[in-house]
């Protein structure tokens, strides 16, 4: 399989990183994942710009410019030949050699890769929800970064894993945030909460679509934080994100269950959402 | 230079991570920095100890018993002919691929490494101190697992930087934690407080001699949190960590100066703590 490899595209066994690059060493770095329908990418810019962004919040300098990268992306999508799937891209700050907790000098130049990987929608369990546990946002307080320091995120994903459900939705206090890997909204009496950006959580750009569409479709959004309690009250919940588009929660824990899944609300927001899919990257089959 | 690479040294440069390694795509792994002094570790069971604490709290298998590890570093000693050093010994949950949050199952073997690094004692520095800044401890809530999901840390080790200081003293809403890569402890009226151990902080080994030192010499040893008003009011304040011993601070931000660095409480450990070192390494010259 071809893979992006700094500017290049080689095959994936030629990448070789080094034991002392910063990211395998402190986490130094940032990714996207973008998904690719009919061979086309869905939100491109959207994920370049969040990219640079993330990239601009921990000082690390893109030697690349975003037509550059889209380039180099588009370059990959055509060589390996993926129709629905979705890519990984990361970018390290590079090698410290000796391991030293400082960023290191302009010289030093930063690791880019990119892998790319068929996986189809899976329409089955976005017509049946996932189930979700509910735990402590152990994580940073820069959720806003996209960076791969990302064991706080693995850990409640597991514990989400051992109880049988697919996603922990993540609480501060009683404030609930977003999921290990994906954003979070509730729905009350037509209206959808969501938790405000910030550095709580990830902006994320499944969201930002959803946003639009649920605007188009006449439903609230309102982005104030909102309690556990609210959660447990909701006619609705759902989470969002790049790989899983709209996802209805079906269960959360082991004694919350909803009787409709998805909910009315929800099901609007997912075709709407697979309508902005299709206007972008054509027709779905 | 030899390197440790799973359960064999080998040359540095026949090391080769794979892309998909958990440590590089989600700093998912543990380390450990030891030092050696005449060709001996220093601490080596705790620190071996501390390891096997971290690998647990993660649910990370070790492939090795404590002696096998031992052996192993004890071989990299004896290969790379380091007098003075520390070995930076890392170990990621293995390889992912695709990239998936879950823990991959124990079929996948973990990744090994460790490099050793030629250093001397900074006895310059622990006579002049370090100086600080302050600022907000950002990271999740798990710092006593010693882990590779590193940002945070190294964001603010760099602010420390930027501001011409080696070091961030770091706070949550006014109560004092620990550094960005030591652990910080205040001397008032020849008493010494330093942050209690729990979820908050790393539980230093360096923090264990020394509190061993201070009993000896009958200092007593407060762990309860303190604040900053505590803080900027200590007689003296001191850093310590496998690399740099017990550190005093001169400075802290701009304004806070100390009269006599190291103080006198400090300057008792730094001795004591030497000691220890030449009890379990021999004399250093």
């Amino acid at each position: 399989m071809k893979v992006i490899w700094n500017s290049e595209i080689v095959e994936r066994s030629e990448v070789r990183i080094d034991p002392e690059d910063r990211g395998y060493q402190f986490g130094d770095g940032i990714y996207e994942v973008i998904r690719a329908y009919n061979k086309q990418y869905f939100c491109l810019d959207e994920h370049i710009d969040r990219f640079y962004s993330s990239a601009s919040k921990i000082e690390m300098h893109i030697p690349y410019s975003k037509e550059e990268l889209k380039e180099l992306l588009n370059r990959l999508l055509v060589e390996t030949g993926v129709h629905t799937g979705n890519v990984y891209l990361q970018m390290t700050r590079g090698i410290s050699s000796p391991r030293n907790h400082m960023y290191p000098d302009a010289a030093v130049l930063p690791m880019l890769t990119g892998t790319m990987t068929s996986v189809e929608r899976d329409a089955d369990q976005m017509s049946k929800g996932i189930a979700t546990i509910v735990t402590e946002d152990i994580r940073w307080l820069k959720c806003d970064i996209k960076m791969i320091s990302l064991l706080g995120n693995i850990m409640v994903k597991h514990e989400a894993h051992k109880r049988n459900a697919e996603e922990a939705i993540l609480h501060r206090d009683g404030i609930v945030t977003e999921c290990s890997s994906s954003n979070v909204a509730i729905v009350k009496d037509g209206k959808i909460w969501t938790h405000p950006d910030g550095n709580l959580i990830l902006p994320g750009i499944t969201k930002i679509v959803w946003k639009k569409c649920a605007e188009k479709l006449g439903y609230p959004v309102i982005e104030k934080p909102f309690s556990l309690d609210d959660l447990y009250d909701a006619d609705e919940v759902f989470c969002s994100s790049t790989t899983i588009e709209v996802m209805p929660v079906c269960k959360i824990g082991n004694n919350v269950l909803f009787d409709q899944v998805p909910g009315q609300v929800t099901m609007a927001l997912q075709k709407a959402y697979l309508h902005e899919i299709e206007k972008q990257c054509g027709k779905l089959k």
